[in-house]
C-alpha cells in the first residue's frame, strides 16, 4: 500500500486522475499529501475539495530548482504525513537533494512527450515545431537530470494535421490520466525492477 | 506514376517491400532501378531477381557521404533510368549535391525509430540502451542533415523486457514495410503537402 505525496505546481489535473484512480481501486495506495511551490496553485484547491491536506511550500529564490532549505521543508512534510512515495504532477522545478536522495527510486515523473523527445518546457509546442508524426507520454523515474531518469512506461497518440499546441496538449493530458495510474499499479503491486536505465515489469 | 529509384547499401529489405508493394498496386508507381555503393550489397541480387535494372556506384574515398563525382554519377544514372522519386532504403551515406539538390523534395529516407529520438547508426541499440518502452519507425524527406527532414508518417511499435539488438531490429523492420508503402501511396497520389518542417496529408 503506497502512501502517495504529490508535488506539484498547478492546475493538478494528474493529481485529480490519481486521486480518482485511487477511489476506484486501481492501484494499491492512497494520496495523502498535495505539497505546491506555488501558493495560489489549483492542486492545492483540488486536494482541499478532495480531503486530502495540501500545503504551499516556498522553495526559495530559484525557480527552477527545489533544493537546500525549501527541499528540506518539503522533505520534514512529506515525513510527517508518512509518504513512503512521491508523484510529481506538473512540478516545474528540478528535483535537488535532500528531496532527491530522500526519496531516490521512490519518485516518479510523467513527461508529456516520447521521451528522450521532447524534454523540458513545453513538449507539445516542441513537437508541433518539429513536426512529429507520433506524440505520447513518459512515466519515469526521477534522477538527477531533466526529464532523463529510468522509464516504466510510455503511451503514443497521434498528432492531427490540424491540432493546435492546445489541442495536442490536450490528447497528450487524457493519455497522462491512463498512464500514470497504471503506472502507479505496476509500482504499488510490486512488479517493477529497476536495474541501471532499464525497468522491467515482471509478470502477474 | 512515380518511377522510383532506390539507393541502398545493404540486404534491401525495404526495397523487396516496395517492389513487392508496387505489384499488389499499393501505390501508383513503380521500381525503376536499384542503385547500391557497395558492390556486393544483396539490394542488387534482390533487384536481378526482381528483373530491375540494378547498378553498383562508386561513391568515392569518404564513406559517409555520397557526394561531388560519386553523387553525380548516381544522377546520370538515375536520369537514364527515368527517375522522378528516390527512395533511400538501407542507404548508408548522408546524401549531398549534386545528389541532394537533384531530387530536392522528391527523395525520402525511413528510420528506425520515432525521430527526433535516436537518430543515426543503429537506433534499436541506442533505444535498448536509453531504456524506451515505444520505438517505431519514420518516413521523412532527405534534407541536408542526418535523418532530420519533414516527417511523413510515422509508425509505433513496443519495446518488450526480454528484446534483444535482433529482436527490436526485427520488429521495427516489420513495421518499416508497411510504413513504406504507405508513405508511397500518399505521396503518389499527391495528398502530401509540404510547408517548412509540417507534411500535410490532404484527405482523399
Amino acid at each position: 500500500m503506497l502512501n502517495i505525496g504529490v508535488l506539484g505546481s498547478g492546475n493538478g489535473s494528474n493529481f485529480q486522475a490519481i486521486v480518482d484512480a485511487a477511489k476506484r481501486g486501481e492501484f494499491e495506495g492512497r494520496v495523502c499529501c498535495a505539497v505546491s511551490d506555488v501558493a495560489d496553485a489549483y492542486i492545492l484547491e483540488r486536494a482541499s475539495k478532495a480531503g486530502i491536506p495540501g500545503r504551499h511550500i516556498d522553495c526559495g529564490p530559484s525557480k527552477s530548482k527545489a533544493e537546500g532549505v525549501g527541499a528540506e521543508k518539503i522533505v520534514e512534510y512529506m515525513r510527517g504525513c508518512d509518504v513512503d512515495f512521491v508523484v510529481l504532477a506538473g512540478f516545474m522545478r528540478i528535483v535537488k537533494d535532500p528531496l532527491l536522495s530522500e526519496f531516490s527510486g521512490r519518485m516518479i515523473n510523467i513527461h508529456p512527450s516520447l521521451l528522450p523527445a521532447f524534454p523540458g518546457l513545453a513538449s507539445w509546442k516542441q513537437a508541433l515545431e518539429y513536426g512529429v508524426k507520433v506524440a505520447g507520454c513518459t512515466v519515469h523515474y526521477v534522477d538527477a537530470g531533466m526529464d532523463t531518469g529510468p522509464i516504466v512506461l510510455q503511451r503514443c497518440i497521434p498528432v492531427i494535421d490540424d491540432d493546435t499546441p492546445e489541442s495536442l496538449h490536450a490528447r497528450i493530458q487524457k493519455a497522462e490520466h491512463v498512464a500514470y495510474p497504471e503506472a502507479l499499479n505496476l509500482i504499488s503491486s510490486g512488479r517493477v525492477e529497476v536495474a541501471g536505465r532499464k525497468v522491467r515489469i515482471v509478470k502477474d
